[in-house]
């Protein structure tokens, strides 16, 4: 039994447990077993095309007639002054040739990750029972389109202020993603790496200021975390880190070792290899640039800047951008069905 | 009814709610108060004449029966490179010049914040029944007198790992202070302004990593986070920034009205008064230093070097150190005994 059911309520699945979206993570594997076993499973989309987007929602059908959720970034497009991309190319020399790696990447046009009309368009074909914002949301016209659709929004919100202006924009539920959670933050009024509201402050202060359903994120790693956000007012929880133990997760070994050997306080918040802020693995490569509080050119054109050291760092910690939150070491190795059914019934026992 | 006593079992009082020690805004009348209405009153000392302190404890007796808690620093005596702070000078001088101030102090001798012989022997004396020490802990040899004396001792960790150090120096209970925490952090292991890890990430963990009882600190503002940190394993929690409302406290205009202001990310973590990590409203002052990372004196050095500007900027938010946690916009304004009684209605009602 549940404190509150609005979230299940709406979206007519059994658990207020979602599986966050995770992009470069999350499979059709992992979603259809979340949402079998009650919760709600997550795609992550980043630069994914959209033909295979609508191949996973069928994909997810076929395995699953539970509601699942699409996630889609929607951030503006980066706007660089020429002479940060110099002094960022600058500071990134020592560490390609260190690497040994050739010329830093020329053409920044790429990635675009944004949500883009094409699709919008998709989504309104396909209709997921839920789509999902990250870095705010698309114009208000995307939202109606995809509220008449029959789909509900979700969207990400990291102060009371993003919260309330989140409600503004008609989104039917708001996450409140504490400074803990792994991964990028949704922000989209503020845009740091060194400060940002913690999970037990920010959730009551958004559920007293918004009338729509509150989930809450980060931090939360087993029954206790789910138990201690209904306290807090929460009606859901988001969990990311929690499912990347699970088979059915893609994750490289690297990824997987750093979080079984995680601690609480391994992770850093960093833009070196975005531009936005996100939580990850620290390494010497994210404190160098820590070090030196200097501009860095906007998400996702950072991305493009930092590859060939991502890619090129094997299974060396030093340049990997490794997503987990603070609770990592909490994780446990199971199936995604089984993990589920584990965090309900360890929050129903203390609630 | 409470899920876990471990807390009031060992202390003998009736409610497991800590009012944090806040070295400059604790009195004998909220301490007392506190106590009467079955919580635990903690005076903070910082640079406290020992005599003084003395009559603390025969002031708070004859106002409860109650335990309470005397709380000290124990910090490594400044180590500081003459390099250091000749360029935190060079630092200084435009925030001096701005304020019309004159030199900045010469004499960085004092204050001298640690906890000293002359104190050992005075708690021996009066023998208060909670000692507890942030930034680590003094000696051993004087934590086993203090515990022959029948005293049960408390320390602050910020990590798993300093959790586990305190156990294992003989701690009786220990404070899990999340990232949201107002005021100086506790940390002994780790000295950084930048990360640290989140409640709802720490207790859990610190839960499972120690076996002294674990009471939760940092972003607790109302029933809501009492019973949130019971979920997530606490037998009980110490909340500052809530008090600092109370009549009793002894809180500036200025720092009230912060408060009475106060939104979920308007604090910052800061070294820049202190030399130590400490969350206050941010201010300009703080942003200025942070931008650039460069060493700064240790603690308590840096209090004195800020002290001028601290003390000039009358009103203004500019250069004032006002010590709050990310939920002081949760702060109800009413006296210390209401507010425990209300928190722990509110809590049982919830639990």
């Amino acid at each position: 039994m549940w404190p509150k059911t609005h979230l299940t309520d709406l979206l007519g699945n059994e658990h207020p447990v979602i599986q966050a979206p995770m992009a470069g993570s999350t499979t059709v594997e992992l979603v259809a077993a979340v949402c079998n076993a009650g919760g709600i499973g997550s795609m992550g989309y980043s630069g994914t095309p959209t033909e295979t987007i609508r191949q996973d929602a069928e994909k997810i059908r076929k395995l699953t007639d539970k509601p699942f959720n699409f996630n889609f970034f929607a951030h503006e497009a980066p706007v660089n002054k020429p002479e940060v991309i110099e002094a960022t190319r600058e500071r990134l020399k020592p560490f390609y040739s260190k690497l040994g790696l050739g010329e830093i990447p020329r053409d920044l046009s790429k990635p675009l990750l944004t949500f883009t009309q094409e699709r919008l368009e998709l989504l309104l074909d396909i209709k997921p029972p839920l789509v999902s914002f990250h870095f705010g949301l698309p114009e208000s016209i995307a939202i109606e389109s995809l509220k008449s659709a029959g789909c509900r929004i979700l969207c990400s919100a990291t102060t009371t202020a993003e919260a309330i202006a989140l409600e503004q924009s008609g989104v039917d539920i708001v996450v409140a993603q504490g400074w803990e959670a792994g991964g990028h933050r949704g922000s989209f009024e503020v845009n740091h790496d060194d400060h940002g509201v913690g999970t037990m402050a920010l959730v009551p202060q958004i559920v007293d200021a918004v009338n729509i359903p509150v989930v809450a994120a980060g931090g939360i790693a087993d029954g206790r975390g789910i138990a201690a956000a209904f306290m807090l007012g929460a009606c859901g929880v988001q969990m990311g880190t929690a499912f990347l133990s699970c088979p059915e997760a893609n994750v490289s070994d690297v990824h997987l070792e750093a979080i079984q050997n995680a601690s609480d306080d391994d992770t850093r918040l960093t833009k070196a290899f975005s531009g936005r802020p996100a939580r990850a693995r620290g390494n010497n490569y994210m404190e160098s640039i820590a070090a030196h509080r200097l501009p860095l050119p906007d998400f996702p054109t950072m991305y493009t800047l930092s590859g060939p050291l991502r890619k090129a760092s094997d299974d060396r910690l030093d340049f990997r951008f490794l997503l987990y939150g603070q609770a990592a070491a909490l994780n446990r190795e199971m199936p995604a069905a089984e993990l589920v059914r584990t965090l309900v019934a360890e929050a129903r026992n203390l609630l």
